[in-house]
């Protein structure tokens, strides 16, 4: 009886805060820290974040709230990584290129150099086995991945020198990330990988020569025109960057089957809405850039993108031969690579060619 | 007193039943009904509207069921919107442009001839003002619409003669809905709109000459190459459909608010899921029946894709002198679409040509 009071009373005082209380905020039952390697709210990548935890709190009605914190608030951008995997967070949302230190396969779940696109990439993941292998390499360091994000076919770059030819990217000094990285270098270049927090001070101050970011939209939110003045493209180091969500393998396990479920399906529309998002915010960004602020676009040489694929192609096979692992997710990938070059073909290339570039 | 021993009795009794029963049907709230217009089961398109089900099962944790029929179940294939609209069903699953009925407008929720991809359409509807009309043209009708499916880039079409030119679509009895009908007509085609599962006698018994459906996947599953030749490309007619689901808006506004959150979010999972599947299972549908079925691939003559782009044009464009729902929402469309064009040029397509067509 003297419980039964007690809560009742406990009842009431709730009740008596009114209107300001948050119902789902009273009875959160996980209370969740998720760590990023975004700036905090930078658009698109840290709203994507933002967003994911928005839904999981949804659709779980409060059951699960989430946190989100961007790079260094809670451990810097690059150790987003070691801290769910050891449980500092619960969660976190960045790429798996910046983890290859911990396997080069993680390269493969991120974007490869004239490799998969982004609809390509969930094809991949979610119906050709890609998901799979992406568990198999996390589960070994206590983490549970989920694809929570794409760009979209990048942009190639920011430049102070225009290039015509392979040439030109002898001696650059430029922020590639992964395995594109590695191509620019065995083309003559020097990649360095920064967050993109570091970017535009790196990038004025002649620390770098060039960058490569995400697109109009997230290049328009650095400011990055302000450093450089020739806009490249395509993006063909990073067709369709899939961004991630880690959770930790214990807390996720721990969770009832329906907040498993959300939790993992809340990634997977954060995964379709970003792609969405870059879809929407790119163009209208690009305009800015050109009509506003005087950015020169321009097209990399076919000769250089050429000379890079050739690069690239050895590149990525090289992984095949790290490990065992590498060179299973290497025949995965490339197979279904092969296949949707050949479908590609006769459906989206030939579609956006009739659509946008045939002319009578 | 008795009110307690009743209900401990009928826990009792529950428990009794033992492990063959689901924890989630004893708790079920809401017993939805989903009707489609596919037949049940049908790869991608029935097997989503299966996926989608369970989805809003597993997240709900039990707490909605439902329950799918196949066209012709419940009610008829082109009946799944009345019969969502009156109550017969809370739920269905289907694509707007069947439902040019109700508003011309409706089509723009579909594909476009010449029109926006898959992602594109995505990023109109999430983040272009998409949503917004489509929300308000179903609120007319007592539902609520998201997008639950995509196609991606369709493939033209089946026919048992070769189209060199407009002239051989002159006469040509062919299946194809929505506005691509219309295209078709005005070059002298007659256009003819029957469910999925009614294509192959049709096109077997001579009572249509030709058909499109989707693409390689679903199209084999058809057989649509027993009864047809020369398989054509690209789609220009269908360039990424968006499925749809549809809910009884009386029945979702009477949800609490995380089960609002489910069924809409489980609704943009399967919208990505589906496109996923298809740039997965279309590379491999297309090898089997190039390989094992003798298919011929054939492309669209340049000059017929010319023509065809142009009477597109023309027809969409009289959409909007419809009704002033029709005129706004060609507007939104057309505006994002000027500016997708813009960006494909300088992201996928120069992307999709430097990846797979350029040559050293």
């Amino acid at each position: 009886m003297q419980r039964r009071a007690l809560l009742t009373g406990a009842g009431a005082a709730t009740l008596a805060l009114g209107a300001g209380v948050k119902p789902a905020a009273a009875k959160a039952e996980h209370r969740w820290k998720m760590v990023t390697t975004w700036p905090k709210n930078f658009p698109g990548l840290g709203t994507g974040a933002n967003h994911l935890a928005e839904l999981i709190g949804q659709m779980s009605g409060g059951r699960i709230q989430v946190k989100v914190y961007g790079a260094g608030e809670l451990v810097p951008a690059f150790e987003v990584f070691d801290a769910v995997s050891r449980g500092t967070a619960q969660m976190g949302h960045g790429s798996a290129y910046y983890w290859k230190g911990k396997s080069e396969a993680a390269q493969f779940f991120s974007s490869v150099p004239f490799g998969l696109t982004g609809p390509e990439m969930n094809g991949w993941l979610y119906h050709g086995g890609g998901m799979e292998l992406w568990r198999e390499l996390y589960a070994r360091f206590g983490l549970v991945p989920a694809a929570a994000g794409n760009t979209g076919v990048q942009m190639g770059g920011w430049f102070n020198k225009e290039i015509g030819s392979v040439e030109d990217l002898k001696g650059l000094k430029m922020r590639i990330p992964g395995l594109g990285g590695e191509v620019l270098k065995r083309a003559g270049g020097t990649p360095v990988s920064l967050p993109g927090g570091e970017l535009f001070t790196s990038l004025q101050s002649g620390a770098i020569d060039a960058t490569e970011w995400v697109g109009p939209y997230n290049d328009l939110a650095f400011g990055l025109y302000k450093a450089a003045k020739y806009y490249y493209y395509p993006g063909w180091h990073e067709p369709g960057t899939t961004l991630e969500a880690m959770i930790n393998k214990e807390v996720f396990e721990a969770l009832p089957d329906d907040l498993q479920a959300i939790v993992l399906n809340a990634c997977k529309v954060v995964n379709q809405d970003m792609l969405a998002e870059y879809a929407a915010r790119n163009p209208t960004a690009l305009q800015t850039l050109l009509d506003e602020h005087g950015v020169e676009l321009r097209q990399y040489p076919d000769e250089v993108l050429l000379k890079l694929r050739t690069i690239a192609n050895e590149v990525v096979a090289e992984i095949a031969e790290k490990d065992a692992f590498s060179r299973k997710t290497f025949a995965s990938y490339q197979k279904f690579l092969t296949n949707a070059r050949d479908w590609s073909a006769i459906s989206d290339l030939v579609y956006l060619r009739a659509r946008d570039q045939l002319e009578g």
